[in-house]
């Protein structure tokens, strides 16, 4: 349980690191990976236990969605998050970004529409797209340094094709944490405008302390009948290589809708996914999770204080996620010179701001989920790469 | 390299071992599973290493199909099939019965039909009825032990709604290996009737001496154009609980179209089981293989030669696959009795024969992939359960 342990992904078929050159120009000998979001630290022991346990015992059959497995999402959901969620709820996705996909395959038609608030994690209108459905673009009120919804805006931007809203809580990439009252709001929309709400709530666990998620189906239980959660271990974890989430679906015809679709599809989860995730929603699990969001609030306090530092650059309080949300609009440089000056001189990747909608035109996210001396590596760059700002 | 080692799968999440209770009213303590399709055999010690420094490196974020996997499939398919494919034709599926699946969601629509030629895997007929198609069943002729093909039969079946042929080689359940001559026959009749051939040849490595696989597309490379081939090292290497399978498409439209379909979905295989294949098709797993198929080779002829020491019970002679298939139809006993002496006095779970279609009603499928100890008890089962037909 040691964060700050060194770990070298080059070479181990790593997208963040292996991928960065031919991306973003930058080698992996001193390129610094700071963009797709996964982590750069060892999962929980009990995960890489589950791991060797079977390659221990060698035999890789057949398994399937064992009780074991779906009692430890339970658990979980009920300990960490206050959420009393029943067994057969519990779907299994490859991942979420395919839980979106049959989302979207299942609960709309090639033409449809799907609203997201912008700025928001680039898949959602990505995977809109791909699906040959169109997006419906709200984008947040941004208030000094905070977003809020503005759902009379959101009203007047729908166009009547929208079958779904991607609601992503906490926010990826500003790290919103939303109230009660703001996921009741929501809930409200998409009741009033005939949407099925899919709530990626994938960062829920990466909660910094002075805030506290709370699900969609805790904050809006009327809501079921319309609501999709989507959860996973992958960020919480760093085991997103293995393509596991879930999808907890408490209506019994959304269920038996999305149990269709992929039996159709003839899904099954890996069995080393399974085991994965049942070690990791444990009490074991829990205490490496809580040990890791104390590395990560000493991250972003340090990555904070040198950006924040440097004038006309401001780093946004997170409330959640690993995902630093910086805005450069105060240098009045263009995005061309500031990400030139990001990937030539401080030779840092970072996902690029504007492709995460309106809002992101002159904002860069940064993953912090690294060990500490790389993020003060992160912050002696971009202060040298600044310096003239001074 | 051991496969008489004895595994003991029971409490393992294991479908073929935990479920057999449920399913077959066999207790774990004196039943023998010999049903699902995989082996009691701890995989390749090459795959074991793979994911055994997985674990060690512990970080599991993304990864991607990248080129050392890619031309793992390449070696696999040059060395031990004399098969020469582009990396580029090899996409990732996971497991054969989704991509036998997204075959199904990709050409072809609701009601429209799909060829089988029976007796054939029963998960054929299921998918093909799960999503909404119809089966169009053409029985195989059988000529003594063997089955053949008779196509001037099978035209006489179709009813016009085809649009695929899911076809199985080599075949399972009867081990069917077959020839160039009519592999090719098989690709014409798919022409002549617009149908795109789905050629599933997961069972490919499963082969005994004095038989030789041909791959369809070495066999009928003038098809390519409307045949999609399908592979995986679930079945030879025993990971299918991973869930990574392979679908082969040298035609450049076809695999448009599939990796449009998948890119949709938002399909990407997990990393551990990209690990597993690349660490597979190797010379190690090579090796292991030939030394796999030679214990096989073993059981096979222990079981063949016990059963059909009892008069009216003939274990057809298997050019292929650890599934030996048992006819039963010179017993005189009914199916249900048959059934009950296996289950109640041999207390063995076998695959239920007329599962697999017409030609299945008197057949009973055994698999023999598991130790030699084992298949031994089986024999003194069996031989005890039929001993009044002596
Ligand atoms: C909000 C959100 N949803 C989904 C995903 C992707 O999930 P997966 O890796 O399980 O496809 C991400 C990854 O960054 C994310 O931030
Ligand atoms: C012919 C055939 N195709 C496909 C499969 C299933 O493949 P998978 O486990 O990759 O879904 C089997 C398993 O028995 C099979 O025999």
């Amino acid at each position: 349980m040691n964060f700050d342990k060194i770990t070298d992904r080059r070479g181990t078929h790593s997208s963040k690191w292996d991928k960065m050159e031919a991306l973003y120009g930058l080698s992996p000998q001193n390129g610094l990976a700071m963009w797709t979001a996964d982590s750069d630290y060892e999962t929980a022991p009990c995960v890489i236990e589950a791991v060797t346990a079977a390659a221990e015992h060698g035999v890789f059959g057949y398994s399937w969605q064992h009780p074991e497995y779906l009692q430890a999402v339970q658990w979980w959901m009920k300990t960490r998050h206050s959420w009393d969620i029943e067994t057969d709820w519990v779907l299994t996705s490859q991942g979420l970004g395919n839980a979106i996909a049959l989302c979207l395959d299942v609960w709309s038609q090639p033409g449809d529409g799907a609203v997201i608030f912008s700025p928001v994690y680039h898949e959602f209108a990505h995977k809109v797209n791909k699906a040959g459905r169109t997006v419906t673009e709200c984008p947040l009120a941004r208030d000094g340094d905070t977003y809020n919804l503005d759902l009379d805006d959101a009203q007047s931007r729908l166009n009547g094709t929208e079958k779904l809203l991607l609601w992503c809580s906490p926010q990826n990439p500003s790290g919103r944490v939303w109230t009660a009252e703001e996921l009741r709001a929501v809930a409200d929309f998409a009741k009033r405008n005939g949407l099925i709400l899919i709530s990626d709530e994938i960062h829920h666990d990466l909660v910094y302390p002075g805030s506290t998620f709370v699900p969609m189906d805790v904050a809006a239980p009327d809501a079921r009948a319309w609501t999709v959660t989507l959860t996973a271990p992958s960020k919480t974890f760093n085991i997103a290589g293995q393509r596991t989430g879930n999808m907890i679906i408490p209506d019994p015809d959304l269920r038996t809708a999305m149990r269709h679709r992929q039996n159709t599809l003839d899904y099954d989860p890996s069995a080393l996914g399974v085991a994965m995730i049942t070690a990791a929603y444990s009490p074991e699990g829990a205490e490496w999770a809580d040990a890791q969001i104390a590395h990560l609030d000493g991250n972003r306090k340090l990555f904070d204080e040198t950006v924040n530092a440097l004038p006309g650059l401001k780093s946004l309080p997170l409330q959640s996620t690993y995902l630093a949300w910086v805005d450069f609009s105060g240098t009045g440089m263009s995005r061309a010179e500031f990400i030139r000056r990001l990937r030539e001189d401080a030779k840092i990747a970072t996902s690029p701001g504007d492709g995460f909608g309106t809002g992101g035109e002159f904002m860069e996210r940064f993953n912090l989920a690294t060990q500490r001396s790389r993020v003060e590596d992160a912050c002696r760059r971009l202060t040298a790469a600044f310096s003239d700002l001074q």
